[in-house]
This record gives structure tokens, sequence and C-alpha cells, in this order.
């Protein structure tokens, strides 16, 4: 199935599949009865989602979503690699790790992994930039949030 | 604005910021309020949805979008680069246009134009994968398909 | 079609299906991909999403929308009773009218139509509260946006 | 807070907000990032996915759903009462119960507690008619479906 996923004609060799081991943290997501589609399986768009609720639930928990102090975090750009299918009623378990600490950017990266596998059936990337609420310019990531966000590399 | 949200840290030089005559086909799409998430501007994940919407819209209206003969397309990859906010109550436009055709995917390219803007809001990629509906494996796409395929090519 | 999905246990009498004449807005909505379910038809949960964007939009597009100025609408009620299905890629136009303008709040009554028809495809109604932000307890309406909510009645 | 989420301008007496023991089965929702709104809220459309994915779930674990036997269930009409508010990242339990098993339609009623709280957020119905899935004509609940279905009264 898994083979069966990857365009075809892509040239570029494909990295190995990531397991749990490849992340630091890790987040449920109960799959909806909305969420499949005609085709029987979670839409493509969804997968951004599970991503966003991933990187946010994490910023939340540590209190790191800015908004009250004038900062806040937007996205600048993502992607997602679909690998093998997933459904309703399935229960989900996003993989989170930071891939690169920027002066004032994070790439996050990002797996996703049905109920108790432990190969992932997508993998993505998710760029969030740290900004001036007010400007909504790019504004650097102070020290202090660095430290813990250093916390999430593998 | 559009500067701001350009990943600054990036350091590969960024494509210029393309225009609506840079595609081929375009699709309509309204808005709704449940779009906008806290920050007040559309979430990053509905991008793929409008994407997706065009896709297989497109595909719908020229009767390619398999399921009867057996066939499916399945989505294998996607991305989004985000320029500029959109939000509700814009009306947005979806740019199509064939990037690369392979022996068995299809690689489509596509942005968002806010109203009536010539500069996109957000530029990304979805790569199709022709599968057999039964074993789930790629299958060759037909010249019958290929050829209004290239069609979109610009 | 339409009688087949009334509920046929249901021993009160029907109201009969309302048409475009017995609404006073009207907004268009284009249907996404995404909208359908498993049962290729737009999910049953989405046209409150349809209802919450009409209102919304009609009280945005008139500055009625509150937010900035202390107050907030909230939504208490609301139901829909599904009259025959509506699927991607058909372009929706929702019906608006006011049902009962009360002391703090607003019922709404909405209705979906189907490309060119003229019988709703589903009916339903939305209560809106008026509310202070910060206290979160309702608060009546000014008779400034009671005269401008009053239009909307058939 | 929930008194305040109340129509207040509602003549009818309302009734007691149900607790847990009201329901006969339970299904954890987690929230997703996306869910909130504006308002900083779950949008009041997301609670009918909460109790369709209930609903469904529940009919797809006991083998109930129908579609491969020619029979599928149709939603003829939903309504909810919003009491208080829930927002991400709350985890939800939905609680259900037979409303009334009628000859070819089942009314199911549903509630949304929010994280341990033993008070429902909000409660609501969901009409599901047995249809016939060529004719799309309502057909009987069978014997050996009701009796399952009258172990969910309370």
């Amino acid at each position: 199935m898994i083979g069966a996923m990857i365009a075809p004609d892509t040239p570029r060799p494909r990295a190995p599949i990531s397991r749990r081991a490849d992340y630091r943290a890790f987040r449920l997501i109960t799959t909806r009865w909305m969420d499949n589609d005609v085709l029987g399986h979670v839409n493509n768009a969804l997968y951004y989602s599970f991503f966003d609720t991933t990187v946010t639930g994490w910023l939340i928990e540590r209190d790191l979503i800015g908004l009250h102090d004038g900062t806040m975090w937007m996205v600048a750009e993502t992607s997602c690699r679909y690998l093998s299918e997933v459904a309703f009623p399935d229960v989900l378990t996003i993989g989170l790790r930071l891939g690169k600490l920027g002066n004032s950017s994070v790439r996050w990266e990002l797996a996703v992994f049905r109920g108790e596998a432990d190969e992932a059936s997508a993998e993505g990337h998710f760029v969030h930039v740290h900004m001036n609420r007010q400007t909504r310019r790019p504004t650097p990531v102070p020290d202090s949030i660095r430290e813990i966000l250093a916390t999430m590399q593998i």
C-alpha cells in the first residue's frame, strides 16, 4: 500500500518512512465522520489541520502562543507527503519535532501515525514565523523561547 | 505585507509571486465565516481544500474523475506557500495549471487570488496519482486523458 | 426525493416547502469537494456553516457584527430540516429572513436552494443573542439595530 | 455563564440541563485549533459534526451502518441548543441515547460534555431515516436492528 501511494514518476530518492522514535512530542487526534471524503478516507486538506492542531496545541500548553504579549505566529509554508490511507474511525497520533530554528522562524516536522502503527502514514513540515502582531512583520524569537524550542530537536 | 509572510531565514532565492496570467483555468471559491480562525484570517489547512476543490472540480467537469471506470486519483503530495492573508468575506479565485505530466501522475500547480488582485496570496502544488481503484496501485494515464491534461500547460 | 427525506414517522403536519420568495436576502455559497461525505452528498453539519456564513455575512456587511463596540452575537440554538440532497459541485443560494425579534435575541430563518431551484433543499433556524462581550450576558438590541433588522421581516 | 447563553426571550420553560447519567453511550472527541472561530470558541456548526460522528461511529462499530447491504441512513432533521462555550484544546465527550424509534426512523438525543464536567455544554437531536440506497426511499428498520437500538433507551 505504502509504495503505491508514492508518486511513481518522481526521480529523486525518497527518504525512508519515519517512525515514532523520530519525533519528540505527540498529540492524539480522533477522526470524525465528516473527515472522510467520497473516496472513504480522510481528505488530504485535513492532515494540515492535524499538523496545525499539534503545533498550536504544543505552543498553547507551554504558554508560547503569544497574542496577549503583542506577538503571534503566522504560517509561511506547509507540505505533506501522503504515504498510506487513514479513515474514520481511526485514532491518530501526530508526531512533532523541531526541524530548524531560524532567527524569527521555526520549521516544524510532523508525521501522522494510524492507531498503533510505528510507520508514518503521512509526513510533512510547517514553517511558523514569529511576528509582531501590530506591524505584522517578523520579529526575532527571544532566547527564553529558543531554549524551550531547542528541546524539541531530535 | 507580502514580504512579511515569507520565511525570513530561508536562504534560497524566492521565485517571483505568480499572477493570474500564469494559470490556465480558474475556479471561484466563496469563503465561509468558519474558515476564519482565532487570528481572523482563513486557516492554513483550508487552502488545501481550495486546491482540492479546483483540481477535482476541473476533473469532474471533464468527466475525468474516474471512479465508475475502476480508476481513481489519489493525492500523493501537496504544499503551500502563504504570501498574504485572506479572510471571510473575501471571494477567492483559484488558478490552476499543469506542472508536470508523468507516466501515472500529474503535478498540478495552483495559486489563490483574493478579490480582484492580480498577485497571488498563496501558491502551491498538488500531486495526483492515477490508480486502479481495486488494487490501489498506480496505473498509466491513458493517452485520451493525457491530451486533455496537456492543454493545461502554460 | 423530497418526500422521501422527511422523517416518515413524524405525526405533526409538515409545513409546505418554502420558496425563494419567502426570503428577504440571499447569499451565494460555492460547495467544496471536501463538503461531500462518504454518501456523496454535502454532510449535514455543513448546512449550519452555510447558515452561519449567511447571518454573519449579512451582519458584517451592515457593520452590525459588534466586537469593536464591546458587543457580540452568540448562537443559542439552531436547527435544520433536510429535504433533498445537494452535492459538490452544486452552487447554493441561502435565503435569509427575520423570524422573530426579541428584546436581546433574534430568530433568523434560513433555507438552502440548489442551483436554480425555487423549492428549498433544506430549511432551518438560527437564534442569535446580543451579548456584552466582557460580561458575556445578554444585552438589549439597540433601536438603531432593531430598525435595520426589521427590514428583514417578510 | 450557562444562563447567559439561553435565548432570554424564549417564553416556554426550559428543560433542566442534562447530565452524563442521562445518556447511554459516549464518544470522545478531541477538538482542533481550526474548530475555534474568530470568537475563540468552537463554531456552532461543528457541534453537528460531533453528533454525526457519535451516531455514525456507534452504528459502524455495531456493523449497523448499512451501505453494503443496500440500505443507508440519511439525516432528516437536527437541532442543537448551546448552553456554554467550549474551545480548543478542550477534550469533549458526546453522550448518546435513543429518543424515539419509529417504523423507519430513529430519533437520537445527544449532549456535549466539556472535560470532566457533568452538566452538558450543549444538547441536541438527530433524526436518521433508514433508506433503500437504490430508491432513496424509507425502508422499515428490521427487527434485528430494532433490538440493538432499543438498548440505547434510557
